[in-house]
C-alpha cells in the first residue's frame, strides 16, 4: 500500500548513507567535537549568510524544541503558539514537562496574526499570571501554509516591541524554502528569528535537525542544556555528515522542490477532479476535501490521515509528499480518485 | 594520532550501514510502528530468553537513563548510585533535572555493596527526607569492573527486601557480557533487574540503545514518557535495523570479545613492562599507572584520558578499546611504552 | 475607601485569633504531628460524614493545588480546566511548573459540561499527545456560580467512565455551601470527588486550606510530596486550630451565609436600580454591568475590580463580600449607585 | 513531658499575636501590597543598614529556599552544600525537585572551607557535568556552629572569584546573631551574600521568613517565581506584622539571647557533670554525649533527638532551647542529668 501519510516513511537519501559508509572507519572525537562538525557548521553559516550564529545538531524535532525553549526561558516565562502548533498538540506536553506554559491561539490556517499575540501579552500583566516570552511558529506550518517575508517581519517587529523571543520550528523548512510562493531566505530567517532549526529528518536525512541560535544572549552554555536533556549525540559527526551532504550541492533544496512538485500535482489533480481543498497549499502537505465513500475507497490502496470530519459526509484528508514520492504513484492516485468518484 | 580515548570514536559497523542502505527506499510507518521494530524486539526477546519484557529503542544512553528513571519514580523518590556512576557524574544533572535526587555511595571500583545500600535506605525513614526507590548500577562499570551473578543476586535480594527497583545501565554491556570473567547472561539480567538497557552506541552500532523493561508494573504507557522527553525516534526502524544486525548472527558478542581481547593485550603489555594497574580489568577499559614523563611521551602519539593524578608523579590513565581497535596499534603502543620508559 | 475587591482583605476572625493566643505558650510536636491536628482532622471527618478520608492542612490555595495535582499525576498526564479556572489563569503556571499541561475549556459561566470533557479526552488518544487525567473544577467558580448535586454527579459519572480524577478547588467552598441555591453537602463532595479542599483563607481564617483526599489510591506518602514542595508547616497546629474554630460551632457556615447575604443585597440593589448582571450569582461574588461614568464615580469611594469592558461603554465589575462586609456599607453602595446613575 | 526537641514547639510570641489581633478588622490589599508590608520592609532595611535590597516575606524555610534557589539558577546550574545542609538532608529533595543538583561536601561541624568549594568547582569543568553556581550555607548551621566574619569574607571572596552566588539560610539567624561568639552583623551579611533569609518561625514568630535579595541581578520579576511556587501569601500583611513586632523594639535579638543563654546553661551543666560535647556550641543547639542508660532515663522526662550513636554505648543527643525555654526546666534537666548518672 503506497503511503502519503508522512514525510519520514523512508530511510534516508543514498548520498547520506554513502557518506556515513565512507567515513565509518575513521576515528574522531565524540560529541560533535570533530572536524566534520566544524565543516557542517561552516557550510550552514555560509548558506545562511551569517557568521554570527551558533549551530547545534540534534537528533529530532521534539528534542530540539524542548532543549531550545527550556534553555531560553526563566521558569515563569511562557510560550505562545498557534493551537495547531506541534509543541501544543503533538509533543506530549514536552514543553510543559520542562515547566513552561504554552498558550494556544486560534488559527484556521496554522499561522498567527500580530494582533492576537499582542492581546495575549497585554492580558498577562502581573505576577499572578505567567509572562509570555517566546513566540513559537512553524515554517511550513502544520497545515502546509507558509509565512511570507512581510508577515515574518511584522511578527519580528511585534516581538521586539513586546520583548518576546521569536522561535521558528523548521521541521519542514526544506519544503517551505522550496515553495514557489516562498519569498523568505535562510538569511532573512536568521535576521528575524532569535533561533530556528533547519529540519533534516523530513528532508532527506536519516535523522537530524540543525538548531541555529541567532540571538547572542541565548548562546551561552547551551551545550550544558543539551547534555542535560540527553541531546548531545555521542557520535556527533553522524549528524554533521548528513548536513554536509544536504547542503554541499543544494540537495536540500532539490529534495524540497521534488516533494512540493509532487504535492502540487496531487493538489491540481484533486481540484481538476472537481473537489475542494481545505486550504490551498504551496508546500508538501495538501488537504483535499472528499466524500466519505471516496475516502474509504482510496484507503484500500493508499495510506494517509483523515484530518477532519466535516459536514455533509465530507472528509478532509491530509496527503504528504516527500523527496521519495514517485510521480507514477501520484498519477495513479489522481486516476484512482477520478475512478472512485463515480 | 591513534585514539584509545573512547569506544565511540568510529562511525559504525559495515553490516549495520549496509542494512540501512539496503532498506533506505522502503516506506514504513514512523515512530517504531514498523515490522523491523517488531523483528528487532522478537530477536532481542529470544536472546534474552524472556518473552515477558517490553523493549524500546532510544538514540543514546543519557536519554535512555533519564526517560526510564523519571518514568519509574514518583516525585519524592530518589536514586542510589555509586559516586562514579555515569548519571551522578557525567550526565549534567539529567536525573535531577527531572526532579529526582541521586545519592552517591563511596566506591573504589565502581561497584556498590548491599550494606551500603541498606544503610542509605535505613537513614531515610520519614517524609522530611527523600525516599530511595531505585538502585542504579552500570555493567560494566565506569571503571571497567563487572558485577558477578552472585553479586547481582545479592543486590536483587536486597532491593526486593527494601522495595527498590534495580536498574542496570548497559552502555558497555557488550564488553561486560563478552568478558572472560563474566558469568551473567542476558537472561539472568532480565530475571534480576526491573529494567536495563543493552548499549549499541559503544558496541558497533552507529547509535542506539535497547531499553528492556522487565517489571510489569513499570511498562504501562511508557511511550508517552518517551515522547514527552523527545525520545521517540521518527524513523524508528533505523534503531531496530541496527539491533537486528547486532543480534542476528552474534555480531554483538564478537565485537565485545574483540574489544576485550585488545584491552587485555594492552593490559598484559603494561604489566609486563613493569607498571601497576589502578584496577585489574576484564573488559574494554584499562587503567595503567605510569610516570608523568612516560604519559607525556605517549600523548604525543596517542589519545587517551588522564584519569587521576596520584602520588610520586604517577598518573593513572584510561585506555579504551573497541571493536575497531587495531591489533598492530595495540602492539605499537606496548612497544612505545617500553621505549618511553627509558 | 471601602473595599469590595476581594474576600481576603481582612485579618481573620476574632475566635481564631483567640485560640492562637490561648494556646501560644503550649509546647507541641511540629509539622502537624500534634493533638490539635488530630482534633481538627476528626472534626472535619465528622462534618464530612466520612471517616475514610485523609486530611492535610496547607497554608494557601495555590500551594494546595500544586502539591495535590502534581502528587496525583504521572508526568505525561494532564489537567482539564475551565478557561476561567484559577490554576489556568491566576497561578502563574504553577501546575505547568510541576510538569503538567492544563487544557482550557470554553466556559461562559465558569463551569464545564460533560460533553466538553468527553471531547477533549477522545481527541487525546495516543502517545504523541498528553493523557488527560484530572478534571479541575472550582466550587464556587471564579465567576460566582455553583455546580448542583446533579451536575457534580454527571461529572463524576463521566470521570469514572473516562478514568479521570475529579478535583474540586474549594477556595470559596464556604460561600458555595452557604448559598441558598446549593444542594451539595460536604458528604456529597467527598463521595463524588477524588480530592477537594475546604478553603479557610477566604472564609474567616487568617490563612489555611484543608485538603481532603477521598480516593484511597491517592493517599500514599502524600506528606513526602507536601514537604518537597515546602507545604508542611512547621507549627502545623496553627492551621488545625483555625479549622477547629471554624467547624466546632458552625462558624464556617455562618460566615459564608453573611457574605452571601451581603452579596445578595448588593445584587438586588443593582437590579432594582435598573442595571443588568453579567451572571446571576447566589454566592459572595456578583457582577453588575454599569455605565463607564457610574463605575468611575463609584471608584472614588470603593475598591473593586473592573472585570470586563463590554459594548456601549458598559463595564462589568466584580463586587465581593466576605464575613467582614458591613451591611451599612452595602446600603451605602446601593444608595451611591442610584445617586451616581443620574 | 518538657521538650528540648526543637525551637518551633510553641505558638508564637504574645506581642505578635496582639498585633494580629489589633489589626484583624482592617481592610488592606492582599498579597503583600499593603502598608504594613511596606513598613516591615523599611524597618528591615534600616536594621540591615542597606536600602538597596529587595525583601520578600514567605511562610516557611523550605519554601523560601526552593523559591529563591530555583529563581536564581539556570537549569544546568547546581548548588554546593555541606552534607549536613538542611536542603541536602531534610527538605525531601525540594531543590532537586526544581531541577537542580545539590553537591554534598564533607563537614564535621556543619561548615565548609574555601578549599573544598574550590575543588568541586574545578572538577566541574565542562558540559558533561553540572555547573556549580550557588554556595548554600546556614547560619547558625544545622550543628549549632556559626561562621565568623572572616570566614564569611573568605567564602565571599572565593565565590566572587569562581562566579558563585552565596546564599545564607537564616532559619536560626536570630540565635546566631545573638551568640556571644558572633562578630557578624546583618549589614555584613547583606554585603557578603547575594541573598539570605532572616528566620522568624524559630525566633518568636508564629511563622514567616524574610528573604533579602542583595544582588541586583537576582531581583528581577522575583514575585512571579514566588507565585508560581505557591509562596505569595494571600494576607501578606500577616507576615509583615510579625516582622514589625520582631524588629521594632529589638525583640528578635532579645529572644535569641534568651535561647542562647538557656542553651549555654544546659551546656555548662553537661560539662560540669563530667560529660563531653560533640561540638562546643555558642547558639541554641547543643550536642551532649551521654551514656545510653542516662539518655534512656532522660527520655522518660524530656523530649529531644538522639543525634548519633557513637562508640562505647555513648549517644550524642541534641538539645534545643528557644525563646520559650524556661530556666527552671533547664535547671531541672541538669539536676536530673546528675541524678541519672549514678
Amino acid at each position: 500500500m503506497y503511503s502519503f501519510k508522512n514525510d519520514y516513511s523512508d530511510g534516508g537519501h543514498p548520498d547520506i548513507i554513502r557518506r556515513l559508509s565512507d567515513t565509518a572507519a575513521e576515528q574522531t572525537e565524540g560529541y560533535g567535537d570533530d572536524h566534520y562538525s566544524r565543516m557542517a557548521e561552516a557550510l550552514l553559516k555560509k548558506h545562511i549568510g551569517n557568521q554570527n550564529v551558533d549551530i547545534h545538531f540534534i537528533t529530532g524535532g521534539t528534542l530540539t524544541n524542548l532543549v531550545a525553549i527550556s534553555a531560553f526561558l526563566r521558569p515563569h516565562e511562557a510560550v505562545i503558539s498557534a493551537e495547531t502548533g506541534h509543541i501544543y498538540v503533538h509533543e506530549t506536553g514536552s514543553i510543559e514537562a520542562t515547566g513552561h506554559k504554552v498558550f494556544p491561539l486560534d488559527s484556521s490556517d496554522g499561522k498567527m496574526k500580530p494582533d492576537q499575540v499582542r492581546a495575549v501579552v497585554q492580558e498577562h500583566h502581573f505576577e499572578h499570571m505567567v509572562k509570555p516570552k517566546l513566540l513559537y511558529i512553524s515554517q511550513s506550518t502544520e497545515l502546509g501554509t507558509i509565512y511570507s517575508l512581510q508577515e515574518l517581519r511584522d511578527l519580528r517587529e511585534l516581538c521586539s516591541e513586546l520583548g518576546l523571543f521569536l522561535y521558528l520550528d523548521g521541521a519542514r523548512l526544506g519544503s517551505a524554502l522550496a515553495s514557489e510562493s516562498n519569498d523568505l531566505s535562510l538569511n532573512d530567517i536568521s535576521d528575524l528569528c532569535d533561533a530556528f532549526y533547519i529540519g533534516g529528518t523530513k528532508s532527506g536525512a536519516l535523522f537530524g535537525e540543525a538548531l541555529v541560535i541567532c540571538n547572542d544572549g541565548l548562546k551561552d552554555e547551551f551545550r550544558y542544556l543539551m547534555k542535560q536533556r540527553g541531546a548531545i549525540f555521542a557520535k556527533g559527526r553522524l549528524l554533521s555528515l548528513q548536513f554536509i551532504a544536504l547542503f554541499e550541492d543544494n540537495l536540500y533544496m532539490e529534495l524540497g522542490r521534488h516533494a512540493n512538485r509532487m504535492a502540487d500535482k496531487l493538489q491540481t489533480g484533486v481540484v481538476e477532479a472537481g473537489y475542494d481543498l481545505k486550504f490551498h497549499s504551496s508546500t508538501n502537505q495538501i488537504f483535499p476535501v472528499l466524500p466519505e465513500k471516496t475516502v474509504a475507497a482510496l484507503e484500500k490502496k493508499y495510506q494517509f490521515y483523515r484530518w477532519e470530519t466535516m459536514e455533509d459526509e465530507l472528509i478532509a484528508i491530509r496527503l504528504i509528499c516527500s523527496w521519495t514520492t514517485e510521480e507514477k504513484q501520484v498519477d495513479q492516485f489522481v486516476d484512482d480518485l477520478i475512478v472512485f468518484s463515480y
